[in-house]
């Protein structure tokens, strides 16, 4: 679950993705996004199942309920995401100044997941570890705190990949777009995307890499011309 | 110590803050982390001391590990942001290049925090609430759940408030330095400080910035003559 999430979050930063057209980017982002959201909720009624079957409690622990926040806040994301974003329907202005909120959440929820894996490590080793005990230290102990702190390192990676200006796909690529049939010129949100760098102080920026999307589209237009 | 080390991250945000110099701002940001710094030292020695007293092992649950790490990168942030940002030895393209690393860094270990802080608060439920037990969600149980919940929630606001760009002190006031005896011309870190937008194409905003900046230390310099 973990892995899916964040292969969805770093698909726009990753060197061959760039070469795909946005619009097969977004699919991939919404797919895995739609995946990983399958895999929790099948784990979730699991997990409900489980404890019914063993008279265990539901919902009495701070895993369950940050867990619980995580996909609720997942579950808008993925319906707010699909329907901005991904529907054809959602107007430029409002992609982009959607855009910085949509990465922050994401960015966030993704957070959250990992202090969820990491209160029910802990809450699991507690639980299965009696003898010997968790406090001794046994071999699954200090191997499954390796997970732990590998999990947390694994997290820090991937906010630093997705927070980084230069890991994000260039500008003169986003002009590559794959229009789909009534599809709304999708162009501008990216600027505002992933970093969401200094957004009032950006606009004479953002129309010098307008500029540049105009030319590159001059030129991918030609290029398709003399491919096809 | 997690208030102190928001109140450390959110401090170049804060709107009153942008009346002060730069130079004040940085020993509040030092000054505050350093409190946080000998805090989290001494909560270590008490939980070391505990452990001892009570014959509990030390360091061998996962809340224990990631504390650990965090609280070795807390040191190394400390250490090297006074080294580079504080004293005024280092040169400003070594600050403007270490800056988003400092800035990340210290998000990043806020956020390890706060996950230590959610896997030591399970921890401690699970081990004290015995009669009636964790599973039962007696009032206590309930309470404690609410502060994680609250405290994943705090986190994220902090995160936010620490990555919008409308967030950041206007450029402007960057120029109102109180320049230390000896000390080195200090405004162009600011420029990728938090947001650490798009370092790559920000050249040309940046060049802007430094001519606002120069013009307002023109009259910053008058204004300090005229009062004197």
């Amino acid at each position: 679950f973990v892995s899916l999430l964040s292969s969805a979050i770093i698909v726009y930063r990753l060197p061959w993705t760039w070469k795909c057209s946005k619009l097969l980017m977004k699919f991939i982002h919404a797919g895995l996004n739609t995946i990983a959201m399958i895999l929790a909720i099948v784990s979730m009624v699991a997990v409900f199942e489980y404890h019914n079957a063993r008279n265990i409690p539901n919902m009495y622990s701070l895993h369950s309920w940050i867990g619980l926040t995580a996909v609720v806040f997942y579950s808008l994301q993925l319906f707010l995401g699909f329907a901005v974003f991904l529907l054809p329907f959602a107007p430029v202005p409002l992609r982009a100044a959607l855009m910085p909120t949509h990465v922050y959440s994401g960015l966030a929820i993704f957070a959250t997941v990992i202090a969820t894996a990491l209160t029910g490590i802990t809450e699991k080793l507690i639980f299965s570890l009696k003898n010997p005990a968790y406090s001794t230290s046994p071999p699954e102990a200090t191997f499954v705190n390796c997970l732990g702190l590998l999990l947390v390192i694994f997290g820090a990676l991937i906010l630093w990949m997705a927070s980084r200006a230069h890991w994000k796909r260039p500008p003169e690529e986003n002009a590559k777009v794959l229009r789909p049939i009534g599809g709304t010129p999708d162009g501008t949100e990216a600027e505002s995307a992933m970093t969401d760098g200094s957004n009032a102080d950006k606009s004479d920026l953002r129309v010098s890499s307008e500029a540049a999307r105009k030319q590159n589209l001059k030129l991918d237009e030609a290029g398709q011309r003399s491919t096809m």
